[in-house]
């Protein structure tokens, strides 16, 4: 019962081409079966060359800028120079995990491009070289939202369950527990970081005493990752542009009368200083929008607030959407159609 | 070097009143100076007697939602029954952190009610029966944006600062740290849970071998608290409702020219489909917003979208509004005032 956590001193400063297996098998040769190694992803990437070069003269921010705007799927939020971007591998987090430190300034370090599949080959050239079964993380540091301070968690694993799964179990009071999944490569990572420090030149830790036989299929982190439908934080601060991609192109998918609807009442309940009452009709992806009586500037002020922020809330929800008006009408009180949808991938 | 994580066993079932640190230092008596005890936080709860009874009959997940209800301050982000909220503590988690796991089928248990002083007095009974000085963290199970799977946090802390702080310190090729702080609590906590388990019985756990000094202040877990300014995730999806309070008394606070511009100019990039370019102006609080020329039906309808679209904003970013139309003008271009500051507290 109970783990231990050990550093592992005297690796050298890694650069690209270097084997990281062989100098942490010279480093632990007292590594075990069953042991969960824990390297920092900074490492990792140095060895599989994902360097940037700063050339010199140049402004080390700004080529930092430019290799996170390389590594960003999406920008998640924003201020100042912050960026918080979803990345090619699927995590969200500050300045796509580019940082400068720990790295000469001639050079900055990107997360690996597959660190997954760095933590399986580190795993096969450990059991060659020390005839070992261990399982390995990558380990990165990331913020967390409402929380200061950062922690370890895994950015890629192998030879471990990066989830444990307690759904359906039933705990002593007999209440059955129907949500818990632990996230135990992320507990594994924080842990690891308590004995290696951002400073003291200790890139690699070993967990011992984690007794989790290793998985039948090895989904690495994969299984962490949290975006699409069950993502509620899609869009922070100063994030409500939702693509650079033009809208034009909206190709309707189901369910756009229920988001429609929602959004007007969420809309509505946000602006109380707007009142307005509107009907809205249509389908297919396309929902007509009437003002409920002959327009005044008034009430289409208002109705416009309520129209801007039904926007606003259905890009938070990952719907496009385009606006067509239909000019002043004569009489009418349609005054323009909300076109909503997905944009062509 | 390195750290070792040690579950304490034989721990009884605790009730209201019961005496957790007696049961501790009868269980663990082999506690040493610097030891970082870490305490799940329903245990803590249990004692304190934070339960909420759920009567014979009643629906325990309806007797849920209100308990919530009573915890939270203010809702994050909602998706069906899920409601991720905003204690009174400053935490920002699922079900204000009330779940109806581990407790008899009469009753649910809330957070404690302040987790740091329950950590200070149990490090002081340590200190009184054993004759030792040990760190208390008392953990609980928190989701993460963007992550799938819990780990467990700090919401409580004694003994020991929340934050390791390598601002300013200079890494071994030069570089300075500029922004890294470490929640080291969290770690430790994430630590523990790897050897307490969901299910086990073992709520209590001590890592050994984390050497740092108890602070001078000791200020439990409050350093972790990101809220207000440094927020950039205050609103998820479905929760554009800013308040229940009515923003009827507005306070002006410094900034808010500033903040307003910024948004104008963050809406009409998100809503490139109602163009308008308006003047605003005022201070103190309060902004004049004008039609760039004689108002129509479109104009104005636009000029709304976009100030809807700037409220959300707003709100977003912490600010309280209040919309003062002008009522159509006569010849004027001004449509309306929007005041914006906090809300008397």
């Amino acid at each position: 019962m109970g783990l231990s956590v050990h550093p592992v001193p005297g690796l050298p400063e890694f650069s690209p081409g270097d084997d990281l297996a062989a100098a942490i098998a010279a480093a632990a040769p007292w590594l075990a079966d069953g042991d969960v190694l824990v390297v920092t992803s900074k490492v990792v990437a140095k060895v599989e060359g994902r360097l940037v070069p700063v050339a010199p003269g140049e402004d080390r921010e700004a080529a930092r800028q430019r290799a996170i705007d390389g590594e960003t799927v999406r920008v998640v939020a924003r201020r100042g120079p912050l960026r918080i971007v979803e990345t090619r591998h699927g995590w969200v987090v500050a300045a796509a995990g580019i940082d400068a430190s720990n790295v000469a300034g001639d050079a900055l370090v990107l997360l690996p491009e597959d660190a997954d599949a760095s933590a399986r080959r580190l795993r096969a050239r450990l059991a060659e070289l020390l005839g070992v079964d261990v399982a390995v993380v990558v380990s990165d540091t990331f913020g967390r939202t409402w929380r200061e301070g950062l922690t370890d968690v895994a950015v890629g694993a192998a030879g471990i369950a990066a989830l444990t799964d307690f759904r359906g179990t039933v705990d002593a009071h007999g209440n059955r527990l129907e949500t818990t999944q632990v996230a135990v490569v992320d507990e594994l990572a924080a842990a690891a970081d308590l004995v290696k420090g951002k400073l003291a030149g200790l890139p690699v830790a070993v967990v011992r005493g984690w007794a989790a036989p290793a998985p039948a299929e090895d989904t690495g982190t994969r299984p962490l990752v949290r975006l699409g439908p069950g993502d509620l934080f899609r869009f922070g601060t100063r994030d409500l542009v939702p693509s650079r991609r033009p809208a034009a192109e909206v190709v309707p998918r189901p369910g756009d009368l229920d988001a429609v609807a929602e959004a007007f009442r969420v809309a509505a309940a946000a602006l109380p200083d707007f009142p307005v009452v509107l009907r809205y009709g249509g389908g297919d992806g396309v929902v007509d929008v009437h003002l409920p009586e002959r327009a005044t500037v008034t009430t289409a002020l208002n109705l416009g607030a309520v129209l801007g922020a039904v926007v606003v809330q259905l890009h938070a929800e990952g719907w496009a959407t385009r606006w067509e008006p239909v000019g002043t009408p004569g009489g009418s009180s349609l005054v323009g159609r909300l076109w909503l949808g997905s944009t062509p991938a």
